[in-house]
């Protein structure tokens, strides 16, 4: 049916009809995720809700914002991009996520969890103020639904005013099981009739009405749910409580929603990653110290900390996507004379900016931040890459960043933290490549020679490993001996270091955004000093999607811009 | 009976004695702050209740935290802080707020909303895995309790596993009267039979026990109440419910809560501040645009806007201590064909940060912030300074950043701002004390001179009101004929204006830290382009209390060294 138009008028299908229609998607977003890698089992679990969606509602003048975002596949299959399907995480090519710029069915860009209530009470109060009266619908999950900003969100509800239809897509899980009593309460136990009445008092505790538990994988059931909420939302704003299941459809998901919350293309390489390196050495680091745990905000598993909270559940805590409670957790944990590793992908610790500031810093507490997924990360576009932390890392007193060159010097880093009794952020990107071959005690605000130190023309400071790399693969291929220095500590500075560097020229690499980051504090360092100084770091803009080597190259590492630089020809 | 020691043992006391207290703890409050300015009518309320934690609870092995913090007057008297007392808020006097380098009572900082209960799960649980037995204790006004960061805290109690005593202490006040459901439903209605039912349900969701109301202004009442709370904590975690009456004692408080939440010291110049200069051009945009709305979270008066609520409540929305819900209904809003002015605390908005870069910037929505207490503020110290936000917004894509130079042209900003589509932060400090005399239609990233042209030895770039001050200041007292350059756009530069200037020499002034700021900027911009440059910011340093000049000087803006500089003696 997909196959032969973009659109569908769901509305004019039988029930049979509506059925295989869901067949075909789900085989669909199989074999797309298969060629492109991308969000499979949550999208999977809310295909039947979608095709619901669209036989009760009337999408593009009826609004949805899906929270994160990554429920939105079967969304995007029947709102004219089936076609274009295949360029799914591409550069160039459809969002994982929704997109204004892509469709006018997509209304509210996401990726970071728990703002679609918000969104949507924002939405649906410039829909008042402008005198229309369309639908606006925010999708959610239960994981989410552990974020503060849902409870924000349902208090403001009654500030505004305003009527709007909340969908709780309940799987139990958010990238790892959900946890904690909002969710026991709220969600597993839902189907007692105990558990419902008070569903229905925590709910209309907000103004808002109550309706569930229904099946929804089940078409039927969901789409008559879905025709009762709309006319109870004449009323006033509603929730409507789904239960789905993740992966639904494919045994395979079904069984491994964990590992199937998102998947890598078919046919990619297995490389080792930093998670696991990391959580390697937190094993170490928790036998050596018995003051040592782990927090994780709903990443246990893609933070490589699974055989941690294995070995040590009673030092390992995931409190949930909860980013923020995570971070004061780890303030106070310290403060209280335990030493917490918080483990978390550098886009999300954007969540914890106040409580890095305002709780861990403030303070000079001892906590480490783990920081995943930092520099660019590539096909989940703009939202997800890890592009902003070293500039708003180093913008704050008391922090120390470091920025391992390759997966020992992580481990390092990781040993020079259990001594280190201040904040510390240590930031490195998923794949772990490389191996510059030197281990060595690391000492804090400490750069090393990665060549010989000649002090000829030329010095390249490099931050993390794919600056190091770069700077060796540039090395090679221009064939000019410059001096390389790991530049492992982004704050503070090796002053001792940069003040004995003889050449007059400097370049430095970073993989992070120019603004703030490693560049503007060697600007900064050698102002007035005579140096000719090139910073190569990324634009000022938000970074789409793509391959992280062709996202470097086009948006600030251009080789052969770097390379014209490092010959001295600009 | 507190003039003859600094610590009481109030255990000790009789029923009278504690009363007589209480009297006198009360008395000493409004003195001081009639002296010092701080908290008042938020801490005359708390007065029998932190009498009655003595009573009960062991200090300091017993650990309290103080949520903002604004309520720990008493708990300061009764901790060994009387003598000291009369230097509150001064500098290197007492803090307004808990400080652990204080007192070992002081057991985790505050002066941001909402964390207290996540602290105290962390302290629990340090105190747990280290095999101690003392009192973990969150007290917490009910506008705290609006705050998601609480939802996240109570959720992730089950986690942790911890015991924690939570007391609610509702006085129906944050700075504003506290808005919205979860405070109708959860706090003030609470003496109905049905509403306390609910209430108890919804806290046992949580797995806490719940036990209230009690008079938090009774003594006796509220002394029972956390005795019976203590027993009960052998079991699990408790919320103690407690109502207060802010400002309880001091008649102008009881029946003015709202202005004597926080107060000037008594014969301080009442001063024009931009809060008033910005709330009145708000009703001007109002009228001139129906699309305005302005959005707060919990302080419609602080920041000017009572004016705009009182004309335009159908436009107007504080939406309670919830900066992040407030920033994404203002991108939604947006999104939706709305203009919405978020006006906020500078220190409150890097609560909003991942906010504004995920659904602000990166859909580049025409969201107006505007930021007061931009730059030191002076006695709240450490956690209220806004110095921070030049640097974390500049280094967000998208965004503009204007600062005025005085009131004047705040308005004409507000005025540029009705017709740019995009983000845009205008920031401004407390007090509006000087008036540069031009008003002129601002264009985006332009700055202006405000001395003649000359193109000498030096050109002095100052951002915002202080720091162009400061440059005619020492224009004055050198006698140096500088050009003076109004920076009023951190982001984006004046390019042409600075490619323009032949001055071999340039400084810069900024009410900012110098990490990621201004001075950050104009040296990229000059890099290997042989001016010599000088910036003036803060330290890479929380800063404490104190005046705000004696900071200023004290903390990166030493007049003796800026004048050497502008002399060319350094």
């Amino acid at each position: 049916m997909l196959e032969k138009t973009d659109f569908i008028n769901v509305k004019a299908l039988s029930e049979l009809e509506r059925e295989q229609l869901c067949e075909e998607i789900r085989r669909k977003i199989i074999e797309t995720v298969a060629a492109c890698g991308g969000h499979l089992s949550s999208n999977l679990g809310a295909v039947e809700l979608t095709v619901g969606m669209f036989a009760v509602f009337d999408f593009p003048r009826d609004k949805v914002i899906w929270d994160v975002g990554h429920q939105c596949y079967a969304y995007k299959l029947l709102s004219g991009r089936y076609g274009r399907f295949p360029t799914l995480r591409k550069k160039g090519g459809l969002s994982g996520f929704p997109k204004r710029a892509e469709s006018e069915y997509d209304c509210y860009d996401t990726g970071h969890a728990g703002n679609s209530v918000s969104a949507a009470a924002g939405l649906a109060k410039a829909r008042d103020l402008r005198g229309k009266s369309h639908r606006v619908i925010a999708v959610i999950g239960d994981g989410s639904f552990n974020n503060g900003l849902i409870y924000e969100a349902l208090n403001g509800l009654s500030v505004l005013g305003v009527k709007i239809l909340i969908i709780l897509n309940d799987n139990d899980m958010s990238i790892s099981p959900t946890v904690g009593k909002t969710h026991e309460l709220l969600v597993a136990n839902a189907a007692s009739e105990q558990a419902k009445k008070e569903n229905v008092a925590l709910i209309e505790r907000y103004g808002v009405q109550y309706l569930g538990v229904v099946n929804g994988n089940d078409l039927k059931e969901v789409t008559a749910a879905l025709e009762e909420a709309d006319k109870m939302l004449q009323e006033g704003s509603v929730l409507l409580h789904v239960k789905t299941k993740k992966g639904m459809g494919y045994d395979f998901c079904e069984e491994n929603p964990v590992e199937t919350h998102g998947v890598s293309p078919n046919g990619a390489a297995h490389e080792r990653e930093y998670s696991q390196i990391f959580g390697e050495k937190m094993l170490e680091l928790a036998a050596e110290d018995k003051r040592v745990v782990a927090v994780t905000a709903a990443m246990t598993d893609a933070l490589g900390l699974r055989p941690f909270f294995e070995k040590y559940p009673e030092r390992a805590f995931d409190v949930g996507i909860c980013e923020e409670n995570a971070a004061v957790l780890c303030a106070a944990m310290a403060s209280g004379g335990v030493k917490p590793y918080y483990a978390i992908y550098s886009t999300f610790l954007q969540r914890a900016f106040d409580e890095l500031i305002h709780d861990v810093c403030a303070q000079d507490l001892p906590v480490t931040f783990c920081i995943d997924r930092g520099g660019l990360s590539g096909a989940d576009g703009e939202t997800h890459q890890g592009i902003f932390d070293l500039s708003y890392l180093s913008l704050i007193p008391n922090i120390a960043i470091a920025v391992p060159k390759d997966g020992e010097e992580l481990k390092d880093m990781l040993d020079f933290s259990l001594g280190y009794g201040h904040p510390l952020a240590i930031r490195y990107p998923r794949s772990a490549r490389a191996s510059f071959g030197r281990k060595r005690k690391v000492a804090l605000g400490t750069f090393e020679y990665l060549t010989e130190k000649t002090d000829n023309d030329l010095t390249v400071l490099a931050a993390g490993e794919r600056a190091v790399s770069l700077a060796f693969e540039l090395r090679e291929s221009t064939g000019v001996a410059f001096d390389v220095v790991n530049a492992r500590f982004v704050k503070p500075l090796d002053e001792e270091l940069l003040k004995n560097i003889r050449s007059p020229r400097i370049i430095t690499i970073e993989d992070n955004v120019r603004r703030g980051g490693l560049g503007d504090q060697i600007d900064r360092f050698y102002l007035n000093g005579g140096k000719k100084i090139y910073n190569f770091a990324y634009f000022d803009r938000f970074i789409p999607q793509g391959g992280v080597a062709e996202l470097q190259e086009e948006y600030g590492w251009d080789r052969a811009e770097i390379a014209a630089c490092i010959r001295n020809e600009k």
